[in-house]
């Protein structure tokens, strides 16, 4: 049985008998290091990945420095996970040893909930994260993809093109399905429509290649100018548009059917509704801190609205890296080694990335302890 | 030609010889006076309607009172307007002479734009508002449904129901299909979905009858505790729920399938989108003064959208008056004579009227003048 030490359910080596190895952070510095623990035996219905790469996504950034004041230490953070199976279950029938896979934010659901029996996994209030969540059955927390190998239920276990190279998918399994569900949802993925995406950092560089694949014209919205070589001429979005410009921000007002917006900094949002057609559709993916400020004029006239959207289903997971497999669709990465990490953070804090590290966990993670 | 007079072109008699008389304000005390002003003759698409009632909705007390800044003085308003059809112009099929007809909100509109040009004219740049508003054609202000007849383009008339009393139905002509759009299009008109109307006033009222008709459970969401007998006993309400009272908002978080808020009152919108279930859709038909204060977390987690809705296109608004006729449904008024008109202003700023008043044009408008 599991022993409880403060307030964390340690599953002995009964339970989690098979050695892992990874990054963890103990405190609220955030600061990684190496870390060995345990993972369970594999189950009928589970899959074991031997994991290869895995992103660095920015609410692994909020969850190491506890910002989100939930955080269970140690924790070993990483949900945009790719790997090869090593070992299935008996009941295993969607995959083999060898297979490239992929695991996202999602390890697990309450499978029973509105949103688990429609395909939204996403929306059950009792998910299994793929680290820093509790295992209900068995009380233990999971540990995240900075680690050598993972072991997770088949159905929440995503099938990886295989003309996609691994390291650079590997933030499609967050950033990707960030963006692709409220595109998908509320129609933003419709051939000559006009979506604008706010921020261009990990969210806002894949929105533009989703834009992009989905036939319609992407107009990048910034605050800095400088981004606009890169917007057009690297990610091939068709305009740019500078929030501090007002001239051209008059005019492009009523000139989008959508707008993603990815950033999480604190920002003024009616300028961007204004941007809007009539019925237009604006979608937070970011959190920014504070609350936004939204002059009810600024949806009622035009009749717009103003969305959030929290990852997907593992349906739409599925469907998203099968799209992205169709158009070559892949996240532009900085490959680090895993010592990196800590640096890598710092940087990430800065937004100087071009647009997502990926740590090359097989080749670089090593055990020195 | 129609000459110039601080900024407002004055129609000559060649060009609205037709006498009308009126209830006017004068300027932004809002009191409302008998005035006599002319109409332009029925043109070949034209329909000459004498009025029989005139609701009164919140808009003319913001337009009589220029709290928009945007008032033509001086100013007739009224755009619930339901009469009798006294003349029609040669190329007019749809009416005849003796029909039953309304106007709401919209008199006109540049019938090209992509609006205009897909039933939406109520998202016209360009629209001819039925009072306050400058029609292109020949540079005159529009003059509302507080007085005796209206010249209006047939396109722009609405054919009302037989079996429906003109006077309850009037009302419906803008705070039914304020109501009755964002549920057609957000799909809040499903039965067996649950609905939560915010604001028990001249909207919000007409938005639980449209939520009962359409088969919805609805729930009340209200500051007062008070209105709890009329909402379930009088209007048909499920349930009702009162915003200060912490445990009942618990115990409704995740409810409702999609919210209507009728308050034009500042108040706070978190609280309200927690109780949408996951997806769930909140729409906004008041314009408080103040911003809305919104955190992202409470439209992300759960993916929620907020959005604002503006009346309705000219083909809804038929739509919708012939559900309401298929259904029975009318609004709850106080009837009241023409020389009641600024007791019932003075009324309607407190609140205080079960739920619209009606003007009883055609019995009580007297010309003094």
């Amino acid at each position: 049985m599991a022993t409880v030490t403060n307030g964390k359910k340690v599953a002995p080596e009964a339970e989690h008998p098979r050695k892992a190895f990874g990054l963890a952070a103990h405190d609220s510095s955030g600061v990684l290091s190496p870390f060995a623990f345990s993972r369970r035996n594999n189950r009928d219905d589970d899959v074991t990945i031997k994991i290869l790469y895995c992103g660095i996504c920015h609410t692994d950034l909020h969850n190491i420095k506890n910002e989100w004041k939930n955080t269970i230490y140690p924790i070993v953070p990483g949900h945009e996970i790719v790997g090869e199976v090593s070992e299935v279950g008996s009941k295993v029938e969607r995959f083999k040893v060898g297979d490239k896979v992929g695991v996202g934010c999602l390890a697990g659901s309450c499978r029973s909930c509105a949103g688990c029996t429609t395909g939204f996994e996403n929306f059950c209030p009792l998910p299994i994260l793929t680290y820093n969540s509790k295992d209900p059955e068995d009380g233990t927390v999971t540990y995240g993809g900075y680690s050598d190998m993972i072991v997770v239920n088949q159905d929440f276990v995503i099938s990886m093109p295989e003309n996609l190279p691994l390291d650079k998918a590997a933030p499609l399994l967050c950033a990707g399905i960030t963006v692709y569900t409220p595109m998908k949802y509320h129609g933003l993925n419709a051939p000559g429509k006009h979506l604008g995406v706010v921020g261009l950092g990990g969210l806002g560089h894949v929105a533009v290649k989703f834009g992009k694949a989905f036939g319609m014209k992407v107009t990048v919205i910034s605050s800095s100018p400088s981004k606009e070589k890169e917007a057009i001429e690297r990610l091939g979005a068709d305009a740019f548009l500078v929030t501090s410009n007002p001239e051209q921000m008059k005019a492009a007002i009523f000139s989008m059917d959508g707008i993603i917006d990815t950033v999480s900094a604190s920002h003024s949002v009616p300028p961007l509704l204004a941007l809007l057609k009539p019925n237009g559709k604006m979608i937070m993916v970011g959190l920014p801190e504070k609350p936004m400020e939204i002059p009810a004029f600024s949806l009622v006239l035009g009749a717009k609205m103003l969305a959030g959207s929290c990852i997907g289903g593992l349906k739409d997971t599925q469907e998203m890296i099968d799209f992205a497999g169709k158009h070559n669709l892949t996240a532009d990465i900085e490959l680090i080694s895993a010592d990196y990490v800590n640096k890598a953070i710092e940087r990430l804090i800065k937004a100087d990335v071009r647009y997502r590290f990926v740590i090359d966990i097989a080749n670089t993670l090593k055990s020195n302890i």
